[in-house]
C-alpha cells in the first residue's frame, strides 16, 4: 500500500486530495481545499498555504505527491501569481521529503477520463466512481484527487515497464 | 540602525545583498548568489533556495525583506518558473517573521539612479557609489543590493510621512 497526495494549486484555493493505493484499487483517505485571505499580503497567503501543506503532510503522511502544472493563458501577473502557488506546493513536499511528480491537465483528463478533451464535469464524475462514496471539498479538492489518481497509474505503469511487463 | 536583506529571484541564480541603514546612512553587510542546478529537479531546485534562503536569514538576522518583482514579458513557461521562485522567495522571510516588501524594476531604478529609464550598469554604478568598498558577486547580487537600497529610501520616506516632516 502507497499513500499519494494530490495537489491542485492556486493562490486563492489550492485543493489537495490524499488516496491509498494497493494494487489496482484506490481508496479515498481525505481531501480539502487551502483558501487564502486576499485581503492578507502575498508573503502571508504564501505562508499560510505553506504551513497548512506541511501539517496536513505531517498528519496524513503521504509517501508520493502530484502536482498538477494548470494550463496558463492568462496575463503575465496572473501566471506569476499561480507560479507563486505552484512553487510553494511544490516545496512544500519536498521539504517533507516526498517525491514530487508534475502532470499536465492533459494527462490528468487523459488518465482519469480516457480522453484529453474531457471537460471538468466528466473528471468530477470519474473522481466519484474510482473513490466510491467520497465528498468533494469543492471543485478544486476533486481536481487535486484526480491528480492523485493519474500518479496511481502512471507509477503502476511505470512498474509494469520496470518489471518487463508488456502495455496494452 | 536596521538591517535589511534584498532578494533579485530566480530558478537558476537568485541574488541577495544585506544592508544596515540607520538614519541617512548605508552599510554593506554581505550580498551572494544561490545557485541551482538545472539538472535538477525544479521541486529540489526549489528546496535548495528554500534552505539556502532559511540559513542566511538565521545567519545574518535582517529584520525586513524586499524583492524584485521582475519585469515579465516573456512565454508562459517561463513566467511560471520565475512565479516558482519569486514564490519561495517571498515564503522564506516571511516564515522568518521579517515584513516582506516588492518593488517593481521600475521603482527599483528611480530609488537608486534617479530614473526609471536607466540600464542595469547605471544601477551597478550606483549600488557600488552608495556601498563604497563593495565587492559583488554576481549581477544578481547587484540587483538585490539595489532592492534593499530602494526599500531603505522608500522606509525612511514613509517614517518621515509618519512623523508628519514634509517631504521635498
Amino acid at each position: 500500500m502507497v499513500r499519494l497526495l494530490g495537489i491542485d494549486p492556486g493562490l486563492r484555493f489550492t485543493g489537495w486530495g490524499v488516496i491509498d493505493v494497493e494494487g489496482n484499487r484506490l481508496r479515498h483517505v481525505e481531501n480539502g481545499v487551502i483558501a487564502t485571505n486576499s485581503a492578507d499580503s502575498v508573503p502571508e497567503r504564501l505562508k499560510v498555504l505553506h504551513d497548512n501543506l506541511m501539517i496536513l503532510i505531517d498528519r496524513l503522511a503521504p509517501v508520493e505527491a502530484a502536482v498538477e502544472e494548470t494550463y496558463v493563458n492568462r496575463n503575465g501577473s496572473a501566471t506569476l501569481k499561480l507560479g507563486y502557488a505552484r512553487g510553494v506546493a511544490l516545496l512544500a513536499p519536498a521539504l517533507a521529503g516526498l517525491s514530487v511528480a508534475e502532470y499536465g491537465a492533459l494527462s490528468v483528463k487523459k488518465s482519469v477520463v480516457g480522453t484529453g478533451s474531457a471537460d471538468k464535469d466528466q473528471v468530477a464524475m470519474m473522481v466519484h466512481r474510482l473513490l466510491p462514496g467520497v465528498k468533494v471539498a469543492r471543485a478544486d479538492a476533486s481536481d487535486a484527487l484526480a491528480v492523485a489518481i493519474c500518479h496511481a497509474h502512471h507509477r503502476a505503469s511505470a512498474q509494469h515497464i520496470a518489471a518487463g511487463v508488456r502495455m496494452a
